[in-house]
């Protein structure tokens, strides 16, 4: 059986103005179906874990959305951070909590925002992946590459271990130059890491104490009060001294050196919907392969191969144009070729250095 | 002396969203020092004709519009057309109205919603189709072409006539082939048919009897009723049952048959802003080539050559494209390229064929 834990942070830049700091992109409904990515991914897991076993480390602006979103999860369920302290210490604590009550559990944890194709074969893999957990392994459940992208980090596969498609991950590899990128993809030795984790929490907890004591004991100090009536008064103290550091840095690079570290391959169709080209892969694509996400009036005139995305109930005429991205919302348009759509991160960078803060 | 008559009608559906059916082209501050394409017409005539003999027939739609942009003209001055009779009866209204307080004068009539370079050359230029009007000829000014434009009907020249550079006007073409059109510039024969008469009243009132007695007769019977308590009632009788033609079919096309019309060549930078495109080679350009014209924010993006209208609040983004031209206004979105930016006018069918007349 096993727990699930969302982590349920980070506003999406590259798809504002969509995405904003106060409404991040987990909580657009940017899936073929209408629900948002975070229902989506519950949905997905729900076979899986179910609500009991289920958590969403988020954050206290989002709170209130999250909650409403998943009616399904019990209270205690969704764990609210007092602020960002990146990826080790809102995966850690729910591990911390889940040991607490269940020391042998097994636990998986998955971005809140990523679309999958096949969740049939998402679970299969999600199985594959606890097997490996079972026999020790710190297991990561890789993306097989489909292009040579610069944009994500590398999973170097070594031996087969711990039987079926489990290999061990021999190292971590930064996001890497293009010829570098060809390279991997070519060789069938590399996954892409796309930040989906199964492990025995115990195993993990071990792995965070030889390697980030001090994070640790900050989580294992909050997870001991969490049930008592003074969760909020350590919470408050103990949380802002913790290491700001992603679980790739603290423990999985390090892991991996020592052997630790094992794979299952996930070809089950996936896409982290970065920006709004690779949105428009997602969605469905109109005859002329235009995706349109808009509740308001569209009128597109000989338009191919563009992305639309309204949030108000203006028109969005658009004439002989393709390739091209609109995002039309109350307060700010977006207008872009949908093959600078990562570009976008700038523009929200420019926004706050010029004092255009309100807008992101 | 003269007397300038401008018909400011037409909503310019090449430049929607920003012209509407209620905010015509002419009424917007389409010009580089802030005024209004009519503010910007009455100005340039100023020195020729001042207030006091400047007319502007304009529809009850606009009425109160141009009364308030143009404090400066005498209340009389400012002619309320029932409904759209096209521009022979709106032309015809105005030199009756001239005839019946001076027989002798000479009228010019011009567009209100284009754009002129040099108001001095312009003057001159007027000037010079004065004398030809005072020669007898209905004269037109032409605008030398810069390019085989197939949007424009042209004028084809014959001889030298009543000294200057007065040219008599063989034939009156209608919109060319592009080959056609770039043998006419070649041929340095033609100038572009921009819709600017000058012309003695009594010689363009005799031309009307001649050719459109039905039209004369009704326009007379109206001027006769003008300054009388049956206005209201003899226009609103007479004006429905008028043809509804333009001036160039009505009269010029036969006049120059009859070797009475003369041109002389207007070489004082023209722009008749037909589209977004080329209102952005009227109005000043960033060191990219990119034309703003917006109160709002705006975020540009290694952007060149576009042209970026805004009308709402809204922070409107633009990154990596270019010849691109951005409509952003309360309730509508246009995005087309620049060389498609004629094409809007499709878009303006499309909307109200389909209901959304609201829109337009």
């Amino acid at each position: 059986m096993l727990y699930a834990v969302i982590p349920a942070g980070g506003s999406g830049t590259r798809l504002w103005p969509l995405s904003r700091a106060c409404h991040p992109k987990f909580l657009h409904p940017l899936t073929p179906t209408g629900e948002s990515l975070l229902q989506a991914t519950i949905a997905r897991l729900d076979p899986l874990a179910g609500p009991a076993r289920t958590l969403v480390v988020t954050g206290a602006a989002h709170a209130v959305g999250v909650a409403r979103e998943l009616p399904q999860l019990p209270t205690g369920n969704i764990i609210v951070e007092p602020s960002p302290r990146d990826s080790c210490a809102a995966i850690g604590l729910a591990a911390a909590l889940i040991h607490q009550q269940d020391p042998d559990a097994v636990m998986g944890s998955f971005a809140a925002d990523h679309v999958i194709g096949d969740n049939a074969r998402f679970a299969q893999v999600v199985t594959d992946a606890v097997a490996g957990a079972q026999a020790g392994y710190l297991m990561t459940i890789g993306i097989t590459p489909t292009r040579p992208e610069t944009g994500y980090g590398y999973l170097h596969l070594g031996a087969a271990v711990a039987g079926g498609p489990v290999r061990q991950v021999a190292e971590f590899k930064e996001k890497p130059e293009y010829e570098v990128a060809v390279g991997y993809v070519d060789s069938g030795a590399y996954l892409w890491n796309a930040g989906m984790f199964v492990w025995k929490v115990s195993v993990f907890l071990d792995e965070l104490r030889r390697q980030c004591p001090e994070l640790a004991a900050g989580l294992a100090t909050i997870a001991a009060a969490w049930d008592t009536p003074q969760r909020e008064s350590v919470l408050a103290e103990v949380w802002p001294t913790l290491p700001k550091i992603s679980v790739d840095y603290a423990v999985m690079e390090g892991a991996a050196a020592a052997g630790r570290v094992a794979a299952v391959p996930g070809d089950f169709g996936w896409n982290d919907i970065g920006d709004f080209h690779t949105l428009g892969e997602v969605l469905p694509v109109d005859d002329h392969g235009n995706t349109v996400l808009t509740s308001g009036r569209v009128l597109l005139d000989d338009c191919t191969d563009s992305v639309v995305v309204g949030r108000t109930d203006r028109l969005v005429a658009v004439l002989g144009v393709q390739d091209l991205v609109i995002v039309d919302t109350a307060d700010a348009l977006l207008v872009a070729p949908r093959a600078r759509a990562q570009e976008v991160k700038r523009l929200v960078d420019t926004l706050k250095g010029r004092g255009d803060g309100d807008l992101v």
